[in-house]
């Protein structure tokens, strides 16, 4: 695979001087078209020590305008970092729209090192690379430019770089023993190399390998490629959203169409539609939904339900503490139809918590930071240290629920939003978090019942909005993206809990007894793993 | 001081449940309101453990929108905390404008602990009771309302109070060793508290002891006074912000003024000004400013620039691992001149560095999460970890010198702005951070030359935009500033370096070397401190 980057490929002097002003010109003329655009550029360098990555990136910042730049490089995690999975640090540091990110020793390091020193077998090295495969799978889906660059040399050029840089006492400092037990390690290294790009290289996310001998050779080769990539991502981006226009013009979406069809329907729009007018055609929806199975009856006695609320506030007051020592934490998902009470539930649980342990996070329109991101992005930040509670009220779901039914999402996003929510909570179970998602389920006639009801009363009234009475008019809509949902994202690790709540009582008494069981279960599987010694700092991977 | 508060003050249950729906449904409308109020609302909690602290802000909590309203608590410091400045901690959780933001355990926990506990004398407790002050005011100025409670109890009532949570299995949980331990120190904690309220009670942020043995009580007492003291605020905002127009219409300002003044001078609104002409008497500028002191003629040859630079990127590099190893944090501060040269000097210093240990910030117009906070908020958010460089491309001193030119901040603003800014640098200092300020000082001939070459260069061109020829024409006006800026902000333990920048050779070579002597004498400081060992993590404060 490397035999191609070790030619020893010079540029002369000269050649150098030539190309460099025009390019950087043309790159810093990019770079402003990039500010418009709808799409971070993430450029991630790997390689060789000594193949000159570092000196790739300062040259980078030195030729681009370092305000729409941004480098990172991952050492040690903190212990922020460690409290959370993995990919929260690079979530973290994404680039926003229009910008560059820079990421050196980031996600391919841990998968890469852990094999060459054999902590880990061929099949979790490629378990590793599929997480990364799924990371950037998402960021290219959002539109995200991802360039890759792997910057080669060979085992004597390594050596002899190595040793010229110890030879001068002012880049003495640059090679440290790692660099040569690394040295030592080669082969070892290039085959590990081998099997990352080989598993890593995607038509949206390509490695470049880049022979990283001659430094004029490889700055011209990696900017000009950062260039050209730019470029073009520009044009078809351009392309595409003249395309979306186009399309949109030959036929209106269902969600602005101004006549809407009656409920129980949906407007399709034709393939075949030519001209101005709405051309869509109407079909049924399926009424048969998860949700009609139910049983909405389901209610508890004022007396019993005051009992159950004490015994399950105080046992999960208890569980909560030992999780906290345990460094287990939970992430609460509320999501359910307008007036279902959501937040008489989420309230009914976080009573029976310690106010330093929890907090809520209310899910509204993203700010101008969160626009400028991966949808996701704006849930990794509020991701809370080891063994808090995080409560979502409204949550990463509103992809699949009222950006599909309100039409802020295109049909392609929130399709392909299923497999990303899926992999999201995947990485949380995995790293030991409890994960609990309610759908507060209430009947379409107790809504109504509600609503009234909160004009009737004058600190519950501002909780009514006009959009309330607007979702109502789209509820079949909203219940076919509901039991899509639940059928997508219903997971073994991430199971949804349908709560009946035409009785708040009821469903209040069904939210804390599930998270009450949810926390004990994952308490005594950390407990048992750990032969029920304590301590906890330790353990908070291992449930 | 608390003997007020031991008056067994109730409230019966009826009364309770005749006030709490009403308090509920003012609380509520209060905090629409405040939604779109240019202030946040900050509210801390202290006092006697078993005082119900938590259950009060549980109970703000429920009756209070959850969406509008963030709970902080603080508790063992994460490191991504010990690496940074006591205060980032609170800065980065400061609620936004429109919102409320409940604190326990925030920033009087370490001084009135530090106290209890005899770690420090009064005279260190009243420093750090200082720096509370100052923190609050500066957010008090900004317009935040603060709301400080006190809950306490008497000695023998938190004896009772302990007891009875033991009792009961359901609270029993509650209780641990620290509260009997602290109950044994509590005419300590007492004497330490009574000092505490004392020194930190003022005019913009007061506190209310509050009675907190009776649960009805003290719900009330806090929920009406978040309340009232919500409305008042309210109101006093706008009544100021209906005096602010009244008075721009009287006397239109300098920088909304069309017919500008010719160079030299400044337009100074009169007091008596009635009618709608411009009505202001020019006067003007003083001439002598701390930059016409410079000796602009200051150049080096090309030859020995070569040399200097290659020297000072030796040393600025091995000082920088040094510094990465002991934990000691660098942050630079670049301003000066359009086209003065500031970004080259930048990257001449970044060149020096691992690309893993320094991060630009170019500071550019605030994002609207920025917006919503105080102005020294975003350059908090990124102050590095420990042992990294930070490097600010125009910095916190915009508002002392484009705010204050541009009208963008008021006159009062940007006064009271070099106050806050050195106390934000000294925290800063305190913390070990080493500090250097360039201002990259050009002639305004110098600066035309610059511009007219830019025009020529491809890849330069669009380094200038109309804004810079607006700046220009500015220059006398910015130079007061400058010259302001440099005289009220130079404290002994940040100075100003002013770089005499018609020579870009010279200038780069004088902020390279710069911050090469302030970190080697840092890096000397520190080692001297350990007696010459290494191992950084913990001298990372001594410097």
């Amino acid at each position: 695979m490397f035999r191609t980057a070790e030619l020893g490929r010079t540029v002369s002097k000269d050649d150098f001087h030539e190309a460099a002003p025009l390019l950087r010109a043309e790159l810093l003329e990019i770079q402003q078209q990039l500010r418009d655009a709808p799409f971070p550029v993430i450029i991630v360098f790997g390689g060789v020590d000594g193949a000159g990555k570092s000196e790739t990136v300062n040259l980078l910042n030195e030729w681009l305008d370092p305000r729409w730049l941004s480098t990172r490089a991952y050492g040690k995690p903190s212990d922020e970092m460690e409290e959370r999975p993995e990919y929260w640090r690079y979530w973290r540091d994404l680039p926003p729209k229009g910008r560059i990110g820079i990421f050196l020793s980031c996600w391919y390091s841990r998968p890469l090192l852990d094999r060459v020193y054999e902590k880990t077998t061929d099949a979790e090295f490629d378990e590793a690379l599929d997480e990364v495969n799924t990371f950037e799978k998402e960021l290219a889906d959002d539109g995200a430019l991802i360039l890759k660059f792997w910057m080669h040399l060979g085992k004597k050029q390594q050596k002899e770089r190595l040793r010229s840089l110890e030879k001068d006492p002012l880049t003495r400092w640059r090679v440290t023993q790692v660099d040569w037990d690394h040295w030592h390690m080669y082969d070892k290294f290039i085959s590990a190399a081998e099997r990352n790009i080989m598993r890593t290289s995607s038509a949206h996310s390509q490695w470049q390998i880049v022979e990283g001998l001659d430094k004029r050779y490889r700055s011209l080769t990696v900017a000009t490629t950062i260039l050209e990539s730019i470029r073009k991502h520009l044009k078809r981006t351009k392309v595409q959203r003249r395309m979306i226009k186009a399309l949109e013009k030959r036929s209106p979406s269902a969600s602005s169409s101004a006549s809407e069809p009656g409920p129980g329907s949906v407007l399709v729009s034709a393939e075949t539609g030519g001209d101005d007018a709405p051309d869509g055609v109407v079909i049924p929806l399926s009424k048969v939904t998860i949700l009609n199975h139910l049983d909405m009856s389901l209610t508890i006695a004022t007396k019993d339900y005051r009992k159950e609320l004490e015994k399950y506030q105080g046992k999960l007051n208890q569980a909560q503490r030992r999780a906290r020592e345990l460094g287990i934490s939970t992430v609460l998902v509320f999501e359910g139809w307008d007036a279902a009470g959501k937040g008489g539930a989420i309230r009914r649980t976080t009573a029976a918590l310690d106010a330093r342990d929890y907090q809520v996070i209310p899910i509204a329109a993203p700010t101008d930071e969160e626009r400028a991101q991966h949808y996701l992005w704006r849930f990794w930040r509020h991701l809370s240290r080891a063994g808090r509670v995080t409560v979502f009220d409204r949550s990463w779901y509103g992809r699949v629920l009222v950006e599909r039914v309100e039409g802020f999402a295109s049909e392609a996003e929130w399709n392909r939003a299923y497999a990303e929510i899926n992999d999201f909570e995947d990485q949380l179970v995995r790293h030991g978090i409890v994960l609990c998602k309610f759908w507060v389920h209430i009947t379409k006639e107790e809504q109504l019942a509600r609503f009234k009801a909160r004009e009737g009363v004058v600190y519950k009234r501002w909780k009514l909005t006009d959009e309330d009475w607007r979702n109502r008019e789209r509820w079949d809509e909203y219940e076919l993206a509901v039991n899509d949902m639940v059928e997508r994202t219903s997971t073994s690790v991430a199971p949804w809990t349908l709560v009946e709540g035409n009785s708040k009582r009821y469903s209040r008494i069904k939210v804390i007894s599930t998270v009450c069981d949810s926390l004990t279960t994952a308490i005594q599987r950390v407990e048992k793993a750990a032969g029920k010694t304590s301590g906890g700092k330790n353990l908070k991977r291992t449930g």
